[in-house]
């Protein structure tokens, strides 16, 4: 798929979630170099560089997306030939996907190891690495029951509740506001993270704040499942992670509310590290504290501040 | 309306609302008191008698139910004469929603002056006596913004906003996950209650205790708007109030979700009173903690055992 | 039994429990009034007399004893005839007897309605209010588990597994510093007291205090069930509640320790008000900060300050 | 000193203190009225309510004003009679003083109950109702410790160390930014009220709260000494408590900052009752939440609506 | 000693103490290398393999154990000569002994450090790190204070006092449930650790996670004193430490409780990290956070995985 | 200025913030090396070194005065060429000034991306570093709000709005007691650093704790604002950051008190690390359990040990 269509449905939410917008739009910078019909390396740098502007611009929040192009661009500018830089992107992006898709399997295994038997957990919205946990605990032949919220306004608990049914996990469907009355008796949480902060918070759908909030106050470990590529190195350099508002039409039909009642419809609150028991990455087991130093180590201190 | 369709108004939540229940309930036994074709007080008694049942066991949780219905048959059984039984029986029904509705007037009154001007309020479902004090606060010219959640399953967040919005109050709609992202910028949270119990915590539609939960962290005040018949005699007593569970067509659509994904659709939860500034009745400003002592005034000790 | 030997026996506990030691002390004033040779009442009032004090310094900081002990003296200054006084003495420590008797029973009662079937509940030390409640529950048809504490240094927890042992209840016993570590699997906590004091404080047997932190911390309801003479009018005049300490021989035996080493044995603690969900009473189940309304109304505000 | 000079002062902050506000306010309708030089009973009942008026507006804020004025002037519309207006004013008036006066001694008894021998006790302000306490402990023999904040911007600090050396109490001054330091070493902390609303929050010296709050994150006990005049029965109704706001010259000299720079300067905060272990009243040792019922059983129930 | 014995005596707990556990069982190593009477280099090896493998599984979850029997090991598998596979072994055995023990003189030096003159201190069970630091800070000549729980079921709190007593530090013993009662008095908590999460949490006798609620709850900080090689690699990758339970005897005596009684017998739990001020390593003062970096820097990212 | 007039001008805090002091002292050092009039570079040395102690006893809490001599001392006693001394002491000199420098700058830039546009916030005291992200987001055109505290006793409060006002940005002026007061419709709170702990506790000017404290219980960000060279390597070692106490004089005038009162006033107080949301360091955002990490990346683990 080309990065205006892969843009559009990342823009119309048909692309979802944060791994998969960035190996898409890994993916579409390889389809824009393997698609270029030019004669010079200029040329399809000129190409992949409008590509990627497409793509960070639909949607500008998603770190995953901004460091996954910038895997497949990294050091494209220095390459004069036009075949070698065609391949040089082709496999960055390859190797991006394969990457990525690997961290899933590590976390999965990771995250599994943390469920005890017979234990009742939540997950909020539809994150493929927390809903691996989930599926590798069960695989493990542990007896596990999962409870998954409703996620309004996209209802993304619809699909998680067939994801897990599908592989045969015991799950009961909640809506949003039962989180606490059925908090108490359950084990853990584990949701996934569209951004990690440099200190320690975590972005993620609506609803996660809230989540985590009620798991604290019942002493319920909460669990973030992220690959290392959702740490955001620009929140070391100070910058609030924006949360992007949605339109309205997402959560009323026409003519069922007066004009004058406005919409209030963010996509992603933040969730304060103190309410996190650790993170689940493809390095293992961290509690939140541990991003200033994981964003260092992959990113380098320098970098940070010459962008 | 007679009993038996009142009845069944009020197991398919046509009549809702703590409140309008109560009333509705002591005017089904008034019209059953009016419709008797017999010709002797006994025979209406127990026309009376089997409406009550009926009325209680539409909604068994339903303390103000309860209350409503014992208000009109109190002494009913020592009534020998026709004519006076139906007569009586019609007053206590009309006193009782008169006073009910009074109720309503002063909880408004009061919890309005508790709303500062320039205050943003949050409120949850659809409470007539925590819409009042909005509304009345408006009215008191003060310069309020109301934001409403949804109230999934049921989406009483709709009714909500279309109530302020008619009272020309400055009204936002948001989704139920969103409530502790906007809590930080809140000033106050008014909602009312279903039933309160002696020991001070309150049983509200699901969601509400969440709700609390994300105001004491942000330390913005919690109201509970409630009429003194909201209090729970049989808590005194011990009985914990049961929460009632609805079916799953309330949340899904069929064949949305696998067959053997379960729904869970607890339709209340209980708030704890440390969570909780204030209860506004009809007596006035109380804590939470005072729930005992207006018990005990208002039914007596010994009642409760007697009983 | 005789004042003297009931006084003695309250010291070497071998009369044990707050409830027991107020009966005991009650009947040792019937048995004082029956033994009674002399020949005028005024003789009898000062045996009485001698008595009341010899018990009360038994165990001075037991609010029950206080308040069982006055119950049985009050008025008998004033009677000149000896055949009535002793008669009045008889009847009013039977009635004592029987009433605080039917305390535990309705307590039993209401306790045993605030424990949902399938519960798993904690007990601390060998409160015969609280091992009541949890006896009535498993009596109602309840399928609860009960985790009883070994209670250091007097290991009262042996009583206490013996007796739900009999009573057919099933029931484990940890250690006292096992509490965290199960507290986050349970459902209830269930304790006595020894003196309530009129900001709500319960005075109870050493531990109770840190079971009600860890209780707080998992989100468990803490229950405490006392008749309501162990709420202490002494509090609202200010008194502290002293916090007996006894001897090292209950901890360690001859020669295990250097003579260097110290020991500190304090008997009971004090548990704060927020702690703590209801307090189970034969009126019924109140919250902790009502225990100012229940002194006032059971003492009177003026007997305090004549006192 | 009649109503105007009264007023005067009380604005002027020469009287302060709620009690000695509301004793000079009760006083000073006795000088009107003994200084009235007309003839007849409605002119001095129209020269009083004027003196009420004009003394009530000196501090619209202080309940105990409102409280002491209304004592005195409480029937005087129903009396005809000059001279026995005039008397009665008086011995209402000097009722009054005495009756306040006294609640200061029996709060200082039990105050002082309640402080350890050895205690280190933090107080806020000035105020009499817990300096009395201290010096009771003090002169009960125990070896206390006073530290006193300077409470700026008046700086009453001062007169509080000098008031507790007089009366021989070891203290030390600290500026009130060491609250939280010194805060860990203390045994209890006394402060006094201005106002104490119905749901148990108390209004008290700008500061106050925050003292509590360090006190609460301590684990140390914060008591409130307060006449049961402090008690708002307005806060039933709702009516928040305005917090005063003062003039800029408390804090700055001319000159010290720039124009552009504002000065907030609120007199007053509010410290919810979560904060307090316990009021002391002359009626005794109450938890906040009794506030309802204090101002229930003072006032009465049917008062509160009338008015 | 040879594997076997040591391997019984760790299980019969004559052995006991990680740090102890660790340096035995690298001397059981030590010793089988020398008994070795074979004739080759890959019959040593054998039989060292089979001696860990017996070491390991007396205590599995003592990570301490683990890490040091891994230190012997480490490369041995690839030695060829006889002669230098057992003069290696008995070196690294010693090497490791020798590094363990100056980490516990350089902790007692550092948590002396933490500890001011005049300070009250609680231990728990009998930690010879962190009694290292108190016995240090005695010696540093600062008037100190120690409590010492008596840390049932195996009483070590008596060794702890004997061991504090004969350097001379004043110590009191309490019982377990005593903790939360004199918390608020003491300066600090000193504990040692069984084995550190990547997380930050620790694991260490029953009762700790208590302790440290206690300590939180009264704003006294809570140290733990622990050498490096207490901190789990495995934990990285999602395991979770298990709770070793183990019989009713330790508790009971046989005949004291009836057979239908169970007993619950954790032998550690588990403090999470915002419990704890720092731990205190021979690497230094560091938050429990730094967890996951001191695993990585002493054993390296890929070490993890590779297992 | 040489090193006594630069050691006197710290003393009296003519010279204050901890960065000044840092630059005063390394500048002072420089003075020393030009001013000499000897004739060999051990005497240069010898007076170099004594300058060194002056400076760092008049503040030896001073963690960065400390940091500063250290960096322009180092190797100079390895130096054998008077003129080759004397050039490198100037030089190093100047480079520590200009890399402090710049460590603002760049702070500036950081914590001015943390500031919200319409965002109300509160400074404590007067740091540079924390003004300086103030006025940057005011010059980044956000629209924000400074409440700055009077700062007791010294009021650099008055400092503070004035550097403020001069810049342009809004500043309002409250008194120490009004924090809580209106921390409830902040949105941050900048401060900064006299020295940080390796466990992430910040020590700074008196009241900052209870600044921080009332921020976290209002979900308020609290930022503190500091160079890399307040971390303090000592901490690591144990150090307990020793808390100066200054004289009565700051606060009270002669004979405004009794002889008998004392009076206790310390410069600093520590916050714990739960308080603070991030340390903004010329490195970027951390959290502040990183300390323990930047120490070890700036002064390496050897040297704190060899010190």
């Amino acid at each position: 798929m080309r990065a205006k269509e892969t843009a559009d449905r990342i823009r119309s939410m048909e692309i979802r979630g944060a791994a998969e917008i960035a190996r898409q739009a890994a993916l579409a910078l390889k389809d824009e170099a393997l698609a270029y019909q030019g004669k010079d390396a200029a040329g399809l740098f000129h190409a992949l560089d409008e590509a990627r502007q497409t793509l960070v611009a639909s949607r500008p929040t998603a770190i995953s997306l901004w460091n996954g192009v910038q895997f497949v661009m990294k050091g494209n500018d220095r390459e004069t030939d036009l075949d070698l830089l065609r391949t040089i992107t082709v496999r960055r992006a390859d190797e991006f996907v394969k990457r990525s898709k690997e961290a899933l399997d590590i976390i999965a295994r990771i995250g599994a190891n943390r469920i005890p038997d017979g234990a009742k957990v939540l997950t909020h919205c539809n994150s493929k690495a927390a809903i691996g946990c989930l599926i590798a605990a069960h695989r493990q032949g542990k007896n596990i029951q999962v409870f998954a919220t409703e996620s309004r306004p996209w209802r993304q608990g619809i699909l998680t509740v067939n994801d897990l049914a599908k592989a045969g996990v015991p799950t009961t469907l909640i809506i949003d506001s039962a989180v606490r009355h059925i908090m108490k008796d359950l084990d853990a949480v584990f949701v996934g993270a569209d951004t990690i902060a440099s200190n320690g918070a975590v972005i993620n759908k609506i609803g996660t704040s809230q989540v985590a909030l009620a798991a604290d106050e019942s002493r319920v470990p909460f669990y973030v499942c992220a690959e290392t590529f959702k740490f955001s190195p620009k929140t070391m350099f100070g910058e609030l992670v924006k949360i992007e508002e949605r339109g309205s039409s997402e959560i009323v039909k026409p003519g069922e509310i007066p004009d004058s009642v406005k919409i209030f419809n963010p996509v992603f609150d933040a969730t304060p590290p103190e309410y996190i028991d650790s993170i689940i990455t493809e390095l293992g087991v961290v509690p939140p504290y541990a991003a200033y130093e994981i964003i260092v180590k992959e990113f380098g201190q320098e970098y940070i501040f010459t962008e």
